[in-house]
């Protein structure tokens, strides 16, 4: 979408949407011939809700592109995910609520197993315990030079790094060799501005691989991998883009993390349930004009090929819907930021079943919410950051376009 | 699709691809209301396949465009055929397995028919015979100045012609008015540098009308229309650009030409039947990753406006589907390059009934390869050029994209 010609068309209203993401929605039948997670699942809401919405299939960055969660989570935004880039280690800082200055350089970090001749052998170290995982990223942090490097624990493996000082560029290589039985990489600048960078990242992966070695109690993480290195993205922000007072509701923090970043106020979720989210929905019902609300247990199930699980937090969901409608919002997204088949045991690249009901949404008419279903709507197979506009319209938010 | 995008994800994979491109497949019933070509064949086995696929309509170009096999290919290879145009002299040439070099210029020739006005009474030269067409061939080649102009038939009254030396532009207008009952037109410079290309095209043209005139033997070619005039295209090359051993395997020079042009190694066929091809198809299943398979009837058949040919030919197609299955592929894309219904008697704008078959595709569950029933596939109208990444996805060889 042309942001230039959108922000002209731009028009208050008190209309409500609602964006409900469930992770990697999209599946898979597990046989040929059969049914995804989605139309396995009873859904009597959610098919009551598509009879009454046009249905469609939603590509993130386009054909055959599987894509990670940041990515897929600005598409649905309405951003154009290869013209927005967010390196993954500003995801992950953003989600731990550190708050990121336009100098600072941050990274995704990964705690992992190496051998002794320093090969890979469990990129993950084997999910080491949350508490084990924050004792040691507080002996990780410290200053090099006049760079100071905070780490934090995401949760269990993986962690933010937040690298703060003057002359940090981000244009750097990954460390990470992306799968195990591979040494870790040096880190490399790639333009003369991120030689510090590289540099002193390198010493920092070296004094942590000290420092892990010197840890007094056993656990499995003697390395760190490094990627995902970048700066704060300079994104339009989204409330102001699209005139909508919006908030996010999310548990995870990559996700609160994303919502923070295009500058949607970030709800606190009192206790981490799907239910409690929806409580956190109906309590600030009054306060904004959008709501994003993230379920991230469907791609959990994906991630683990749990075709069971994925079902059945689709049915929890569904149960949750007529508490949505009873807010009678104006317009409902329902979506996914890409699939996650539990046949393929994460992302990839299949279109997304997505949903968009209002009072002024011409339905298709088809009282079925799944993937086939969607492949016959009127939508049709439609990129992702086409559905913001088209959930404005609905909520009588944009004007007639005129030369 | 970006380029750059995908050159970025591609990931090896001991999968393979076979894509079987009918030639001008999509048709028109012959009646309001009727079937087309497509959906009166008895096609069992494509049916079959439908049923476990993804079905879409492609578009070469775009909504409403007719195109020519150059372009038609170039997007069902993955490339735009609006950003990489190649001129149908470069076609014919390297069809003939002509070495062009960068600095050569190609030119599409016909012989055709003049009267004494000068006047083209036909365009095709009555289709000349094949041996006479070569015989005269050769007496047009020639040097003028220090060009050499090499003149070989490609079949019946088409010519390939390669000019060779110093100094030759390619940006030059056509001789062919394009219809019977007008003169030839002058070739002129479009751009200052292809002056003397022009030049001494024109005096080509002149000679070899004497040429012509002079002949001892009664023939129906007494002049030459030329068109299509091109220098070799800087197109990146098909295996590097998705990371494939790409084979194609073809009759017909011309699609034998732009698999060359892509980078494809092109496969001797012993004979010349769609059996053959797909013998061919066998012998070389362990050696390449990427097989394009090629059949031209069904094209020859709507040229000629011969539904029931064209009926008959896509059956016998379908007849051999079975050995293609029998190898296992992990993708099959089955389409064609354009549209060229009977009922036009030649290319045309319709979409082009496309068939994505795999494991990991999110099949339609619709058992039927026809126009209507790909009109109600998920992957909608979509432009020929996203087939490739659907395809390369659906092999597994993309990785996920993250900024």
């Amino acid at each position: 979408m042309d942001f230039n010609l959108l922000r002209g068309l731009i028009t208050p209203a008190h209309t409500k949407i609602v964006m409900l993401i469930m992770d990697g929605l999209g599946g898979l039948p597990l046989d040929e011939g059969g049914k995804t997670e989605l139309e396995t699942a009873r859904t009597p809401h959610l098919d009551a809700l598509a009879a009454l919405s046009a249905l469609g299939l939603s590509e993130p960055v386009g054909p055959g592109i599987t894509v990670e969660s940041g990515p897929g989570h600005l598409a649905i935004f309405g951003y154009d995910p290869l013209q927005y880039r967010i390196g993954r280690g500003v995801l992950e800082a953003v989600g731990l609520d550190i708050d990121l200055g336009p100098s600072d350089v941050a990274a995704r970090g990964n705690y992992c197993s190496v051998d002794a001749a320093g090969v890979v052998m469990d990129r993950r170290a084997d999910r080491i315990a949350n508490d084990v995982s924050r004792e040691l990223s507080k002996l990780l942090t410290t200053k090099i030079e006049d760079i100071e490097f905070l780490v934090e624990t995401v949760r269990e493996h993986r962690l933010a790094i937040v690298l703060r000082g003057p002359g940090l560029g981000s244009a750097v290589t990954s460390s990470d060799p992306q799968k195990n039985g591979l040494p870790p990489l040096q880190i490399q600048a790639l333009k003369p501005d991120s030689e510090k960078t590289a540099r002193l990242l390198n010493q920092f992966v070296e004094r942590s691989r000290n420092v892990l070695a010197a840890y007094p109690s056993k656990q499995p993480a003697n390395m760190i991998l490094i990627r995902g290195i970048d700066h704060y993205p300079d994104l339009p922000l989204f409330p102001q883009l699209f005139g909508l007072r919006a908030a996010a509701i999310a548990v995870y923090p990559t996700y609160r993390g994303i919502a923070r970043l295009v500058g949607m106020q970030v709800l606190p979720v009192v206790g981490g349930s799907f239910t409690d989210e929806f409580s956190t929905l109906e309590m600030n019902w009054n306060e904004f004009d959008f709501f994003y609300l993230h379920i991230k247990d469907t791609d959990l199930a994906g991630e683990d090929g749990d075709f069971a699980r994925k079902v059945s937090i689709i049915q929890e969901v569904d149960s949750l819907i007529p508490r949505l409608i009873a807010l009678k919002p104006d317009v409902v997204i329902v979506s996914g930021d890409h699939s996650t088949p539990a046949a393929l045991k994460g992302h990839s690249w299949h279109p997304v079943p997505t949903l968009v009901y209002g009072r002024y949404v011409r339905a298709d008419g088809i009282a079925e919410f799944g993937e086939r279903a969607c492949g016959h709507g009127s939508l049709g197979t439609l990129p992702a950051n086409h559905i913001m506009p088209i959930a404005l319209a609905n909520a009588l938010r944009l004007a007639k376009f005129s030369a």
